[in-house]
């Protein structure tokens, strides 16, 4: 605790200071506790490579959370204590272990390579976008790093006397082993590192990301080191090493193994920094080596630093906020900061990247992106890319038709190249569709459109949609199909295909239109108006019978749904919200179903399926207020300017993007359709830098005016000094405003 | 034995048809069975690469000799019957097990990769210099190789339908474990594997070999597996592979780890050869391609046959041997041809290879080679190198200096590189002298005589010579000094330093000779009159107590000896046969106890200390005959054409070369000293070819002739039609001979 309040007061101290521009209201250490799954490592805006504290291995008596005694899926937690390297390729805001590698360490005085050996406290952490430091309290060096897109620089100050520079390539985050490493000379190591299994998914996918590592003062001394496992057979006795570490001192050859690694050792006359920079690249070695010539060549570690704050600072201008709410303005840059982590650029500066499932080498003009966790990102996070970064967001829309085009099949939770297959649902409908009628269209609607039908129809062999025979057939996955959480799939099954006919209208095919429209309300099948809940059904239309509201609640298993129970499901439904409050009865059993929600505890912040709910209040009449009272509540119980400040996995910047569309007071509360709903918003004023590209204009401009509420009476929204006469706004609507006023009840 | 009986047949059917020509009676399956150590693979003459059955693991119901339940070291076994593939890097002939990696297998039918699963037995194996076949009982495959140098060439002849190569990358003789495969296209994969570790020695100096492989018909489908270890952490829980080997189809990067491997499946129309390359460098995967390309390039499988059975024909003619003993010249040749096997070229075609200890890659001009095993060819080996091969053995003497060069040290035991320390004395003075000494002057013998003096001079970290302090001082190394065997370490010291004395003449250094000279004969300390044995002693000078001359026999603990007892050591001291004679008593006391030695079942013709003893009988005047007449019974004993037709390792070539020199009736008794001793040859007229820009001439012919044995009166040898007076040749009379006639009794 006394640490947090050291970083605390230099955050402050920071804010008095300096300029206040978005970049210094990044707080990197929000979401690195509570399991928000962040790292406060130092990355640049949708880096390949970034370098995180790895403190989550061994030592469980300084380690609350540690990685092999528990499922644990980031290589840093902000409590724990015992550090054991920088990892230099790392997943953000993520649900399951994985990546977390290439760690290097730097310590002193005598060689130990074992993390548990060699791993120590640390303190005077600082975290910055692009930057991170700590000093190590065994070794009384200061860990400095930074990174390009696809490089991480450390620059290590050691005191005088013996110093070491480990790179240990046993040790990770992912489960896999296997690695390669290669000192190429004094002053260079290569290498690769397998990886994979995201969320124990697909391990014979397992993959190598490869490293080129340069060292800003040659080694005195270099070597290797192998873990070998241990010999079972008769010779083992005469195996006096047997399963023990192997120092290989000077050796220049490749040592290849399950847990191998290679270290630098000096002898400083006086306290000297070491720069080490670390290219990755997904394709080999050599691209490893182009990303950091090509990114860091000549540069030493301010100079990378500058240049990525830099970036950082174009980034995250796009939005300008106004108001005397500092904290509020911490945790709105660092959502859009945790945005601009994932997805990541994947291919190397030369533009190879391997493709999905071809075993080729592509080639891309533009950016190949990777890590798409589609079943989080639909349902708002895209949405939010369209209109502050609409090129990215093509981008991606494009990467996702290439992995149709290598793979046969749109992503559904792509990470590097290898599709996972983790959660339910057919997402990438929603978000080709939705990013298209926002106006992006510079894209092949054709190919996406067929990809979609593709996996919407294809009843033989579809990986994305499991059940889908009986979907078709009956509306409904059964709780016989084998599918896991058929109530859930059925639902998201139902948000795809609404998206597929919003794109078929859009495209004029009347057909299409009809009949994935007729699709996506087929989960009222599964509305039993005795329970007023969503349940499983057998496939001959029969009620499972035990039916409980509440099992599936923290992951428990559950035969309806997927990650949540029934309270949690019931209104994942926007895009049909008129259909479900007539199977309810009406507004009024709408409203009280959903207050219970809120009221009898059964929300979930931290989850997808119902965060939305907050904003359905404004699919009811008189009781808009509810929304904007309700999302303020989560903003500030939820959101905060500290490590704890994300209600749980940042889900990719998905949790992020709620944050940032809530506290400018609009979200996209129907996928794949071009609208928005309003709220209250946090600033007093926001200036939404537009791509004239894009939107035709450089600006939006969204004011804060507080009015005296008269119940059944507010009217929220001024454009152009004409007053709006409901809570919803289209996309087109929005960006061609020049400013929007938000009419806000006064403070109670 | 059903198995054997059939090759022998073959065998015998081709010497009745074919031309009788040396490579003809080449029997590779000798020294496969008993210990030998020797495989029947396919190998050019001192190759790389070559390909050997591998029958060694698993199934211990079929294989009586399994590698993990014993100390075994070899590839192949022939009384073994469960094959599980085709390595292609090999040792032959040694004690400890290494290599035996790189392992292909053709199999037809779903893809196994377990080994304990795919093996099969196998039947109708044909093994001649260069080839090997087997027709494996499981898959109806015929399976055929060849080698040059540096590749090894295989061709599988599959039946219709599914087949499957395999690539075994997790397999090996070898203890280390690690590799990386990459399937470079349908025709291709590349890779390395992790070895080293010789007989359990600096198992930090493991390396990698590499490997390029080129079938000659594109796979239908591909791919690589992977044997994780088990994961031990709580995550096992959610870890349903755990431990589980996984299948990569298709998967084209890098594959690591510590037990991999690759396949490729065909779906064959009709019955289908495929023929496989695999090229091996120690250097990189680049030039194990260069390799393939340039030795194998646009050749097939008949082609490099004929290459390499051209290259032993060439080899082997080097003697000609005339008589009716067919048995004798299958020995004869298959002695030469498995002299024709270590010490093995190491660097590549374009001159690279792994210098030692300096972590860089040297290039040489002409063969850089490795495996020397001096402890053993100090003996015997490099003497016959020098006569029959003098080009070999001078680039073997600069390989030595190089090594000398590159790690400070001259070799002991040195394996690709790495210094393994197997085995005790300082063996390389003896070859570099002797080699000097026999004529062979064109190499930097001031760098040798500084090479030998530096391991015979310096008492501190000195890693050739343990207990040289004492040994200088006392004249012994002491049973307190710890270095295991004192007694055997003080003889070899007192060899070498009468090898250093013998050079140190030669060139003049007077100073040097006589120091040495001296040091030869130090061992007397421990000679005890009492016991009539070279005893341990302790450094103070009293014997070691309960002193047991049998102790040490069948590689027992003995704190006197290595790998022998008192008896069979007491006689490795030819150098001073005259002094150990006065020692013991006179000639009378010296036959004694020789004839003691054979009589009472101490003479161990499977290992070096001892197996000159019978040579000794040419000491005593008068008693010459026994030398002969001992000699040919261990020859008629212990060399036979059959899988048991060696004594034991055939020790690199050590054994091989005992056998090639016992039957041409001369044998170089005393290292560094350029003299045969006589006895009475095999054959009745050998034609040696000699190297004329060595020796000035181009062959000697050596005639048998049996004449009336007069007892005490014999006259061994006629040079010139004069006959010579005694049972010792200088090696400049032997060379400088027209034609030697050797005169033996007649037969009783």
């Amino acid at each position: 605790m006394k640490k947090f309040l050291v970083v605390y007061g230099l955050l402050l101290f920071q804010c008095v200071t300096a300029q206040n521009e978005p970049v210094d209201y990044v707080n990197p250490f929000i979401g690195t506790s509570n399991f928000g799954a962040t790292h406060p490592g130092a990355i640049a805006p949708r880096g390949m490579a970034s370098v995180s504290p790895f403190n989550v291995a061994g030592r469980t008596d300084l380690n609350s959370l540690e990685k092999d005694s528990r499922w644990l899926s980031n290589p840093y937690v902000y409590e724990n204590k015992f550090l054991t390297g920088f990892s230099h390729v790392n997943m953000s805001g993520v649900g399951c272990p994985e990546l977390g590698v290439i760690i290097s360490m730097p310590t002193t005085g005598s060689l130990k390579i074992n993390h548990l050996n060699y791993g120590t406290t640390y303190s005077n952490e600082e975290a910055k976008a692009g930057y991170y430091s700590a000093e190590l309290d065994e070794y009384n060096i200061k860990a400095e790093m930074t990174a390009s897109t696809r490089t991480g620089v450390s620059r290590y100050s050691f005191p005088k006397g013996k110093s070491n520079i480990l790179l240990n390539l046993g040790l990770g985050l992912t489960n896999e082993q296997g690695a390669m490493v290669k000192i190429v000379s004094p002053t260079e190591i290569e290498g690769m590192r397998t990886v994979g299994s995201f969320c124990y998914n697909s391990p014979e996918a397992a993959y190598p990301v490869y490293f080129a590592a340069e060292f800003s003062v040659p080694a005195n001394e270099f070597g290797a080191w192998k873990i070998p496992s241990k010999y079972e057979g008769e010779e083992a006795q005469w195996m006096t090493y047997n399963g023990e570490t192997r120092i290989k001192k000077g050796f220049t050859r490749e040592v290849i193994g399950d847990s191998i690694g290679a270290y630098f050792t000096y002898d400083f006359k006086e306290p000297t920094s070491v720069e080490l920079k670390i290219g990755v690249s997904y394709v080999s070695i050599e691209n490893a080596r182009e990303n950091l010539k090509k990114e860091t060549g000549g540069k030493d570690f301010d100079a990378v630093y500058a240049e990525t704050r830099k970036s950082w600072q174009d980034k995250l201008s796009v939005v300008e906020v106004k108001g005397n709410n500092e904290e509020d303005k911490h945790v709105f840059y660092t959502s859009l900061y945790h945005m601009q982590i994932h997805p990541n650029i994947f291919n190397d500066v030369n533009g190879e990247y391997p493709e999905i499932s071809t075993g080729k080498i592509g080639k891309t003009e533009g950016t190949r992106y990777t890590t798409f966790s589609l079943w989080d990102t639909y349902r708002n996070y895209h949405q939010l890319l369209s209109l502050l970064y609409p090129e990215e967001q093509l981008e991606m829309v494009n990467s996702m038709l290439e992995i149709y085009d290598e793979n046969g099949w749109l992503p559904k939770w792509e990470l590097n190249s290898t599709e996972t297959f983790t959660m339910v649902g057919d997402p990438a409908a929603v978000i080709l569709s939705d990013t298209y009628l926002r106006g992006l269209t510079d894209f092949n609607v054709e190919k996406a459109y067929e990809a979609m039908l593709k996996s919407a129809t294809k009843t033989e062999n579809n990986p994305l949609r499991p059940g889908l025979d009986e979907y078709i057939k009956n509306g409904f996955v059964s709780v016989d199909s084998g599918v896991a959480g058929p109530v859930s799939v059925t639902q998201e099954y139902n948000i795809a295909d609404f998206a597929i006919a919003q794109l078929a209208k859009e495209l004029g095919k009347e057909e299409g239109y009809q009949k994935f429209l007729k699709r996506s309300v087929s989960y009222r099948e599964l509305y039993n108006p005795e329970s007023q809940f969503l349940q499983p059904k057998h496939e001959n239309g029969r009620w499972m019978e035990g039916f409980d509201p509440l099992a599936g609640a923290n992951f428990s298993k559950n035969p309806g749904f997927i990650e949540g129970n029934a309270w949690q499901y019931l209104f994942m439904l926007s895009h049909d919200a008129e259909g479900l409050i007539k199977l309810m009865g009406g507004e009024k059993a709408y409203e009280e179903k959903l207050d219970a929600v809120f009221e009898k505890g059964h929300f979930d912040m931290a989850n997808e399926p119902d965060f939305a709910y907050p904003y359905l209040y404004n699919f009811i009449p008189g009781s808009e207020n509810k929304a904007s009272k309700q999302v303020n509540k989560l903003l500030n119980k939820y959101y905060k300017n500290s490590p704890d400040g994300l209600p749980g996995n940042d889900d990719t910047g998905t949790m992020s993007a709620w944050a940032v569309y809530s506290m400018m007071g609009f979200y996209p509360i129907i996928p794949a359709k071009s609208v928005y709903t309003i709220t209250t918003p946090v600033f007093e004023q926001i200036k939404i830098k537009l791509n004239p590209d894009f939107y035709g204009k450089d600006s939006l401009i969204i004011r804060k005016k507080e009015i005296n509420n008269q119940k059944n009476k507010v009217y929220p929204l001024m454009r152009n000094n004409q007053v709006f006469p409901n809570f919803f706004i289209s996309h087109e609507d929005l960006v061609n405003s020049k400013e929007l006023i938000f009419l806000t009840p006064e403070k109670e």
